[in-house]
Order: structure tokens, then sequence, then C-alpha cells
């Protein structure tokens, strides 16, 4: 539909090119659920009837079993869920699905839902972790180990001292995101393509019925800056950092040198030619895995 | 069979973690060239026997066509690959196929062998691109531009003046990823974990076997240092800024203010609500993905 | 002093390699103002005398103008103002100078206050810039202007609402920077290198001196972890796009071709050979200077 | 000179944020035999006298000693020397030296002059690591240290084949210089501010005189790519990769577990506390510069 006005399609090279539906799959939960909002509310202003925002919620509900990963000639997620609709309900009920939408708006608010749950589920395994490092640290009150600068031994102290200081920086972290969600949890919907919509629609409607608790008040600010998605993966990026320094002192501990303590076999490798070999992967790729949130960090924030 | 020492297994999650398959995809057919070359030597001296080769080549072959996108328990590609022959071909031949090797060994030969490839194709796409530039610029020898610094307009010139410079970019761009090849283009087969190994086999033939020029010398080198993909990388990120020069150079002349070129309706996005708008989302993809190259680029270097 | 174990100085090169003493003259100020609250401390505790403090106070107060470029021997500002100290008032007073304090203490304290003080001299910016765009608003309310999308005209709007929306980014800005601000803002002295102090010293006190909100608890984390610091650099990183954003259109609106605004005389640069020229290098220093600290950001963030 | 049209000058603050005069010091030295070499081209082109290129030579001759660190309102090294010269010798003669020449000409040859003198140096030095670690390693052929892969003792080795494989490694960061070096030494002048001169200059006399070995043919290539200087600087964070790595082994090798080597003391810094510990900090500097440096990389790409 889309491509009414222009002659020719999109080349398949350029398709392929352009096509963002690979990494879209994350964010197709929250389009539909966005659409179902800003449909309901669309009904509860009289700009489409009863019949046809019945069909709409009803095909649009059926679309969330829907894994998404077949091929397609659509551009984007956005753009292939509108044409399923239409498919399944007609055009006359489907095609009214995106009024007073755009697909900037549909990326603003699907970026900041997925931003959101990512946070609740990271900083629910942060609480599990600093759980974990506390009832250690409790058992090792006694534990006496060196405590090391520029991996030099330098005072005397003990393996709960060292645990609580990773907790302490943990704690940290789930500050950061927290009130990163914050500012995440604003609803951009009726920017439009850039400057709004002359449909009246009502916002607060659907900020409430999809639990953003403020609004993104300038249409031009909601659709062209992600400066609060940037400041989510810094906050990851900070995050990874912390985990990567954990991982460097454990895995250093691991040595036969130092020998402080020894891995459980269900975090560790075997060698493909000395199966007697612990290797820390899991240590190792937490290390690596930090230099590519860091990175992705201000490559994200470069792109927009 | 690696991990046949370890009490227990990787957890679910652990493994999940862990897991490099579904990168590994892109060194699949590599890992499968690699291993027939190598059972090929290990028959040429003796180290297996003919009924042994035919066996674990037949094996090999037929899983050239196998697509490695199924969930596995593996850990990679190559421990995949390996119990897959075995279950094909039993454990006393298919066992062997891994004689005098490591997955060290695999990991360095593949990278060099997909980066191979990746050089020869972009180089291909490189000299189609030079190719149409010169053509272009040929056409506008006369046509008159404005020559701007600071997208100001400082001089006056030809259009061709300008493609002729993207031309000249492109021209270092090939070099350099050419310099790079013969760099990666060596054998580091025979290096083991990291110390080599003491049966005696044949770096020589591996590396006529699979077109590599020379041999990387040192064992602990071959399995430690990653330096000539980081160098390819770098490479990209630079012919990656080229192109986004270009890409935003086009972007700006095809505003309706500049209005120098119109692109062509396979080469735009039309709004989503605004049918008449040529987006120029290809040329601003060039540019987005330029700065996600440029961060792979030392991202690789850091996680080495 | 500090040598005095090692039989031999660290040879010329490698001082001049490690020595931090030119990037530490931007946190001199700030060392000697904690070294002054921690003399107060060891005084009030009666670990040093009244004549000892008043010595320590009046050779601190002096250095105050020093400007610390000569060259010198020390490897860091640290050294080098304990041993000017010690050359002023000698070393029985001077020496007592650093009791119950480590290096790592005082590093760990400056950087805080620096960008404590970094944050408040931003922020004043901000909300000047901030105030300037809403006065610029006002009198723009009536101007009309394209809004661009993909920089191709989309919807028509006003300025105002441009420049607004920057408002808007920089407000989220300012509030990032105050978030950081209360993290920065805690006291890490009594840390020692790594493992605290056996001297009865009183942290309280040297933060209530040093206006600092609370103590950071653990004294590994104290001396080991900067991600405050790294959040305090993404928050500038995540800044300064957003003024790269708001410097690429007005570098783009002040072409001739587009010519919505003309950049004033103090704020452009002609060219050497066209003095009619108006290069709006400003602004692109600007757009420069952005991707400069948004890979500081993470660089920082790696080497920690 | 150059302010002549505007009305205003630039204000102080804007002066201080745009000038460059403080990074420029690093480049005025080329800036000077630079501009020698062009006036000499005048001279033999008849654009200027016997008279003026005598006196321009020897003003520039005489600012060969000038440190250029005092504050100017200068915005760049290039129009602070050539109002030196014109205070030295005269507008008459001095207002010539910059004829058929623009800034971006002098940057441009200036930021190749400084790499080709940057790279000479640089592979000087690795010569002689290359040439101490061959060294070493004869000493140490019947030395047997563990050989490790993930931190793991993984085989037996020889300390020569670890030494030896660093000095491969840095072999390879040699060729990679050298190949950057033949692509940055070529010339760029004539190209005027984009689009060349109408004065009938020799390019191949100021090459030869400057000892480039080749000319940028295109005006655009030569005043707005950067990519030699992004190879460089990427060979450079390629290096630093390589460097870290082996400060990397000798940090943990040098730990009182490992004991594999004890750093001598012009290497180490002692504890401000414990003066018997010995602190490998340049072994850990140079691990922090090469995130540094690996950072700035891309930071050059993207600036371009």
């Amino acid at each position: 539909m889309y491509r009414s006005r222009l002659g020719k399609n999109l080349g398949k090279i350029t398709l392929d090119y352009v096509s963002s539906i690979s990494d879209d799959v994350e964010i197709a939960h929250y389009d539909i659920l966005g659409s179902q909002a800003h449909a309901i509310m669309l009904y509860e202003n009289k700009i489409i009837t009863k019949n046809e925002i019945k069909k709409i919620l009803k095909g649009l509900e059926s679309l969330k079993k829907e894994k998404f990963d077949k091929k397609t000639d659509s551009e984007d997620i956005h753009e292939l869920i509108e044409s399923l609709i239409i498919k399944k309900i007609g055009i006359d009920a489907g095609g009214k699905m995106h009024t007073a939408r755009s697909r900037n708006d549909q990326v603003a608010l699907d970026i900041r839902m997925k931003i959101r749950d990512d946070i609740n589920i990271t900083c629910q395994c942060l609480l599990d972790t600093i759980k974990s490092l506390v009832v250690l640290a409790k058992k090792h009150q006694e534990t006496i180990i060196p405590l090391y600068t520029h991996l030099q031994q330098a005072q005397v102290g003990l393996f709960s001292h060292y645990l609580l200081s990773y907790a302490d920086a943990l704690f940290r972290d789930l500050d950061r995101l927290y009130v990163t969600y914050g500012r995440v949890n604003e609803n951009p919907l009726g920017a439009g393509p850039i400057g709004g919509t002359s449909i009246p629609i009502d916002r607060i409607s659907t900020g409430k019925m999809l639990g953003l608790k403020g609004l993104v008040e300038n249409s031009i600010d909601a659709t062209t800056t992600r400066d609060s998605a940037v400041e989510y993966i810094a906050a990851i990026a900070i995050l990874m950092t912390n985990l990567s320094r954990i991982s460097k002192d454990f895995s250093i501990w691991s040595t036969s040198e130092f020998s402080f303590l020894e891995l459980s076999d269900e975090f560790t490798s075997p060698s493909s030619v000395m199966p007697q070999k612990k290797n820390p992967d899991i240590l190792e790729l937490t290390r690596g895995k930090t230099s590519h949130y860091a990175f992705n960090n201000t490559g994200t924030s470069i792109r927009l």
C-alpha cells in the first residue's frame, strides 16, 4: 500500500539492504500491543466504529502467536503487521488501524516499551545476583584473602569484603537503570511523521492503556531524539564493565597459580584435546560481550 | 565426547550463553573444507587409513548441504560437525578426523578463509562501483556544479570531478583490502591448542590444498593473535567511512532545496503517511551502518 | 620519598611515560582542598598536633597559586604536592600530611570533586542555552518552516516548534547530569590502598568539610570502581549528541540553498582564499567534538 | 587579514573554542617546511621575485626555533605563521607566501608529513623491541614455561617460544606501517580550497623538495578525505593491541603467585603506603593507552 505512488518497487537487493524485519522481530510484540491501544483510542474518540475496532483487535490478537521469521517483501515490521491485518480482516477495517499514526510514532513507542521490559528483566537478574553475593559473603566473613592492587598483594582482607564490593557496584547499576526507566516510560504517540496530527486523538488514553507515565510533549522531540535509549545502553555498558571486572577477578583467582576458587563443571568448558582442563569460557565471554555493549553504546548515539 | 571428563554438563542457560553456534553458521562451510584438507593430509602421512579417509570425506561432503540452524547441545560449530560425522560414519573413523588438531587450529583457519572470501566479494563490488562512477563521470564532463567546503559554495567545478574523487577514494580501499588479503592468507594449522603437536603433520600440504600462501610460523602467534582480522575490519570501517561521505553528499543533493539529483524509485522509500515523499533511506542506512562497522572494528581489537 | 626502597630510580624515559602530571593539573586544586580537609580531620582526632596542622594548612594554601606546569621528577600531582610541602614546611610536619591516606584515596576523591564542579558549570551553560532557545521561540511563534524527515520536507510547522524540541532534549541532559551529581558526591576517603586503614580516622568529618553527601561504604569499591565517572562521561556524550544534532540542523539551514538562517560574523570563519565565505566552523567543531566525547566515554569504561 | 571582510571579529570565547593552535603545535614544523618548498616553487615559476623568496625563506627559517606556545588571536597555526612572517618581512613579500595555496592544502600536507615522521620513529622503536625479544629468546631456548590458554596451563613449552610469538606479531605491525607510509607519502598541494587553482604551479617540484613520492590526483579527494590518516591510526591501534597483550602476559607473570619474572626497579612504582611493593604501572599504562588509541582510531574516521 505504501508503495502505491512509486512506479517501481524497491529492487530485491535494495529491499534486503533496507529491510529491518530481522531486527524488528524483537519489537513485534510491542507493535501489536501499541496498535491495540491506538485502535481502542480511535474507537473511544469515534474515529472508527465498534465493528471496526472488534475486527482490528481480533486480528491483532491472532498475530501475537506469529513468529515473523518468514521471508517477506516488507521493509519493516510495521508495514508487515498492517499488511497481514488487511489480509485477515479486509481493507475497510484494516486500512483504518493506521489512522492518525505514522511509522515514526510506532518506532518511538515500540523502542520505549522494549527497553522498559528489558530493564525489568535485567533488574530482576541483578537482584538475584546481589542476593547470591550477599549470601556468599555471609559464609566468608572470616575467609582471609590478599587484597590486590596492580595484581600485586597489597593488604590482607576478607573474601566477603570483595564480594560486597561487587554487590555495591551492582546496586548502583540497578539505581541507574530505574532512573532511566522513568525517562523512557513516556508516551510519544501523536507525533505523526514529525509535526503531529490534525485528527483529534487522545494521548492520555493510549498512555494509560500502555502503562506510560507521562507525555513526550514536543512532536519533533518525540520522533527525532533517542537520547533515553542511548542512556539505557550507556547504563547497560556500565553494568557490563562492572561484570567484566568481577569476571576478570574470578578468572585470575581460578588459575592453578592463584587457586582461590574452582569453577563448577557447569560453568566451564573442557579443551578439545586436553579434557582435564577447566576453561573459564563463561567469564571470558562476559568480558568479551562487555566491549561489544560498550561500543554499541556510542554506536547508537552516533547513528541517531 | 569433549564432555566426558566433566561430571556435569553445562546447564541449559550456560550453554545458551556460551554457545557460538548462531554466529558460527558463517564459518561452517570453511570448517568442512578445512576438515577435508586436514583429513587428506592425515591420510597422505599414513596417520589414518584409506578406508577412514574415504568415510570422512564422504561424511563431510554430505554436510555441505546442512543449514546448521537447528537447536543443538553443541557449544560451537566444530563440536557440532564432529558429532554429526561420528553419528554418520561411526566413532572409529569419525573419531580420527580431529587427530593432531585442536579447536584453536580450526577457529584460526576458518576466520582466515572467511575473510579471504569476503575480501573477494567486497572488491568485486568495489570494482563495479568504481566503473559506474567512471561511466557517470564521462557523461558529466561538462555538468557544472558548485564545489562545497563547510557545506558552503566555494568554487565552481564539474560533477565529474566529484564522481572521480569518490572513485579515487574507493581505489585506495581496494588496495588496502588486497594488502590485507595477503596477510590473512597464511596457514595456521598445526598450532594445536597453543604449543603445536607432536604428531608428524604436513603443514605445507594442507596450505596448498586450501590455497594458502604461507605459514604462520609460531604456534602461539597462530592461536593468540587476531591482528590480521582486525586489520580487515579496519579496512572495512575505512571503506564504510568513504561510502558514508558519498551517501551524505547524495542525501543533501537530493533535497528539494539543493535539487542536484533525484533518486530512482527503486532506491527510495515513501512515507507511511505522505506517499509523495521520496526518502533516501538507503543512503541513510549506509551512514548508519558505517558507525556500526567503525565500532566493531575496535570492538574486535579489544576483545582479543 | 616513595622511591626510598627501590635501588634505582625510574629512568627518564620511563618517568615521562608513566607520569600523569600534565593531566593531573586539572585536579591539583582539588587535591589541595582534599589534603586540607584530611589534615584538619587528623588534627581533630589528635593524630597530628596543632603546630603541625598550622604548618600544613599554610603550606597547602600557598600552593593554591602554583601552576604545576614545570618539569618535575614526580610521577603524579599527589607525589609532587607532598614533596613541595615537605620542602616548604619540613619533613616533621609535612611528612605527616599523608598519614592514614593513600594515593588511591586521593585519586578517587579528586576525580569526584572535579566532576562535581564540571557538572555545575555545564548545567549553568545548559540553563543559559535553554533560556535563549525559549526566548527565540517566543519571537518565532508564527515563523513558518518546513519540518523535515530524512532531510525531505514532510509537514509544515513553526520554527518555535524546532527550538522548543531542542530545549526539551537539553532539559533531559540537565536531569541526567544532576542524577549523576548525586552519585558522584560521596566520600571515598578512608579506603587506603584498597583495604582501609587501621588508624581511627573520621570519614564523616572530611565528608562534611568537602560538601560530600554520603560515604562510599566499601573500600574495595571506593578504590577500584569508576562507574560514576563513566556515568558522567556517558551523560556528557549524550548531551554532545544532542548538541551535534542542533549543529547539523543549523549548518544545513545556513547553506545558501536552504537559507533559513544566517550565522553572525562572530560565529563564522572566512576562507583563507575566499573572504566572502561564512564557514560554520563552530557548528562543525561541535559535531567533531561530539564523536570525541562519545568515544572517550567507553574508552574510560574499558580502561577501568 | 583573513578577517578583513567580516565586520566583527570572533568573540574571545568563540576563538578559544575554534582555535586549534594548541593541537597545531605538532605540525608547526611541517607547515614551515611546506611553506618553504611552496615559496621556492613560486619563485621557480616566476610567480614571486628573487628578492621576495629570499625574505620569505629567511623569515620562515627564523620561525623554526619558535615554540608557538604563547596565547594568540590566531585560529590556527597556518594563520599564525603567516601573520608572523608578515610582521617580520613586511606585507609586500610576506603577503605573497600564500599565493596559489589554501589552508586546506596546508592541513592536508602537514598531516601527511607528520604521519611520515611518526611512522619512521615508531618503526625504529619496533625494530629495537624486536631485536631485544630475539636476543632474550636466544638466552631462553631451554627455559621451560607452561603455555596458557584461558589463563589455564595447557601445554609445556619454552619461554623463547612466547618471546618469538611477540616478535612475529610486531613484525606484522612494522609491515602494516610501511604500507601505510607509501599511501600517506603523496603530494596534496595544488588542491586549493577544494577545486584547485588557476595559477600555473608545479606540483612535481614541491613534491620532490618534500620527498613525496606521488600526487594526490583529484583536488576534491586531496582536501576532503583523510582515509590514509585513519589507516595510520588503525595500524597504531592494532600495534597497541599487540603491546597490550604482551603487557598483560608480563603483568600476570610478575605476580607473586605466578612469579615467572620480576620487573626491574626502573620499570615499577612503589606504593605510597607500602614501599616494598613493585607495581607494574608501566605495563598497565600500556594497556590503558591501548584503548585510548583504539578509540581515537574510529573517532577520527567518524569526524571526517
